[in-house]
């Protein structure tokens, strides 16, 4: 892609409201665009991001055998009456048809889900079964905030299963949970398990995956040491006492909520009657987990842990693209066909080999716009091809989550 | 995929109340689940074709230099107010926050797009632009009908162009089109382009794509010996009358509308106030063109086109798969060893060639069920493995649009 194809370019200056880091450089950058508070859209170097994190989630969802299904937002009021949450849901949208039905616009998926999976599941060899989708989700927040992190309208991933035991169930809670890790890994981000509430589902803990930064908005008790984290909603220690775990001091930090897997047992499976035949013949209920990625968030959360004071700093398999292409101006139209030339040839490489390039091919902006471009956008490599680097055969090398750059030679290039 | 891990299998029986055979179909091959009138959940193999429908619109979208955007459902009211359509358009779903801000569920996107792309068109080198999404859709239809055909939440790809002139305008419209009747041929559709209202927007005529089909919805005059269709409402002729084009006896048939394309004027561009500086310096108005595709009313018209009283009949681009495997069983457990081998054989010989396979390997329905499926199903090609085919040393394959099967060996056969 081209800078001069591109209609959302970056702009001089970030958005006067911003409250965080995402929410300024995402939208000064061009990657997002605020409708109204908690709203936003997704311009094209957004989306790619966006999209790049749903392919990570979709291959390793799919790893462990989870089917994508697409269920939908406009949801019947009688099956969120059925589990007592029309009423008890204080962030449901809920709207009303020209003829008086009542809907729910989704802000999850179990009052749909479980009827739904609930329909194909007769004996206990129909078991365990897991699904997901990813689809926008809604709630009527009374407080949107943060940028992407906490909006009205936003994208999850939201994965449900279904299970014959107790045990069962927990072998797929784990194999979800190393799930989540690894995904949250490629996205660049180390994500830690903190314990939390199991809500109303059930007496023991769900986890919640933090990206522990000032950013974030859920207080944490953790461990520095060990593994041991726990949300300040359920911690009975306080910071400064010694981790149960490995004794360590414990501290108090800041988290941003990326996903969150809970043992729901079986209040939707009975609440819609699902059963299935047992092996013996007997009818039982099954039991469900549920487990959730905020993806939109993930892009948000991503930018605050990787950024600094010049803009987002992205994860290679994430970024929009992975080399960003500068390419710089002289008086002499012969050498300016050379620095061309030569730009046009390393992108046609690069791409060739799988690489994605984003070339700044603007003539008419200075060479302190384009590269404050590319900190801005943050891409893992930037590439400057410029009369003075053909002066040395070479194009000029930096990582951005590095402060040296480096004259590499054309013939040593390799991205 | 394989059968015995598809969670939403196909039904012995169709839905009783099922008004189309896209509805009858799709819902008993289990594709779609319906949740309420109107609105559907897309199971594993419905995904998949809808997935390839998309892919097929981005790729021949991204060849007109259209940029993929995502806007969202959830709309300010202020928006709708600008341009008169809060009021005007009773299919508009409204709902309220907590709060008491008003929103729109967006039915179609001009109140978002116009005042977006606008905030970054500054100059006539800005223009022109085209912008789509992939997206659902909201419309609050008094009579939801004929399964994905008319539902209150549907998928829809919304293309939009800004234009400093109606010359340049028309050529991308015409553009449009071209690429519009590619991306309908892809999916096994000829569609029929048909004048009709040009509604508020423009004094000339529009143009919707129609799927010609009994089960279609929309009255057309057609000509069968020339291009020349209109939409029954702004037809002056009759059937029976002379073609204005070719002379040929117009004839009166039934079409399912998969898109269609407007030229939107200045409607929107100048309620929202978007002007851009021309050459000479001066404020102008920019143009707008808008396009649209029924993504999922697509994939139900493609049903409606290609089925027979067994099931679907994909065309081989959208199926959700391109082999139908069948392993057929034994008593001899050493021919069954050998028909599981052959089978997988083929299987990852297929699939390493890029080629997708569905694979029925159960072990407890009958000859009769499993190719009783496979029609229901419609993948291009079924390929029995069986120990009479193996008797033969081949396979038994099967065009679904075809009515013989015929043993190819197994040496021979290359799909």
């Amino acid at each position: 892609m081209k800078y001069s194809e591109l209609f959302a370019k970056p702009s001089k200056t970030a958005p006067h409201d911003a409250d965080s880091a995402n929410a300024k450089f995402l939208a000064q950058a061009g990657f997002i665009h605020q409708e109204m508070a908690g709203v936003y859209s997704w311009l094209p170097l957004g989306l790619k991001v966006l999209k790049k994190v749903e392919a990570i989630i979709r291959e390793e969802l799919n790893e462990i055998g989870a089917q994508e299904i697409l269920m939908p937002a406009l949801q019947p009021k009688d099956n969120w009456e059925n589990t007592g949450r029309w009423d008890a849901m204080d962030v449901l949208f809920k709207l009303q048809s020209q003829t008086d039905r009542q809907y729910a616009l989704g802000s999850t998926h179990e009052e749909i889900v479980t009827p739904l999976v609930g329909s194909f599941i007769n004996s206990y060899k129909d078991l365990p079964v897991a699904v997901y989708q990813i689809q926008s989700k809604y709630r009527d927040e009374l407080r949107a905030k943060s940028g992407i992190l906490r909006g009205r309208e936003f994208g999850m991933k939201d994965l449900y299963s279904f299970h014959a035991t107790q045990e069962d169930l927990e072998q797929y809670y784990e194999k979800v949970k190393q799930t989540y890790l690894r995904i949250f890994k490629r996205c660049g981000l180390d994500a830690k398990v903190v314990e939390s509430s199991g809500g109303d589902f059930t007496k023991k803990y769900s986890h919640e995956f933090q990206v522990i930064t000032p950013a974030g908005e859920d207080d944490i008790l953790a461990c520095p040491n060990c593994t041991f984290a726990q949300n300040i909603e359920i911690a009975t220690m306080k910071a400064g006492e010694a981790c149960p775990s490995c004794g360590n001091s414990l501290e108090s930090v800041k988290g941003i909520e990326i996903g969150n897997i809970f043992d729901l047992n079986d209040k939707f499976t009975t609440a819609f009657g699902i059963k299935y035949t047992d092996e013996y013949g007997e009818q039982k209920i099954p039991i469900m987990g549920c487990y959730g990625i905020g993806t939109t968030r993930l892009v948000g959360a991503i930018v605050e842990a990787h950024h600094d004071d010049k803009g987002m700093i992205w994860p290679d398999e994430v970024a929009p693209a992975n080399v960003h292409l500068v390419t710089l101006n002289s008086k002499d139209e012969a050498v300016n066909e050379k620095v061309l030339a030569t730009a046009q040839g390393l992108r046609d490489t690069w791409e060739k080999a799988g690489k994605e390039v984003f070339w700044d091919d603007r003539t008419n902006a200075s060479a302190g716009e384009k590269l404050g471009d590319a900190d801005l956008m943050g891409l893992s490599f930037r590439v400057v091809v410029s009369p003075k680097t053909l002066e040395q055969n070479g194009v000029e090398v930096k990582r951005r989550d590095e402060d040296e750059a480096k004259i590499v030679g054309l013939d040593e290039i390799v991205m």
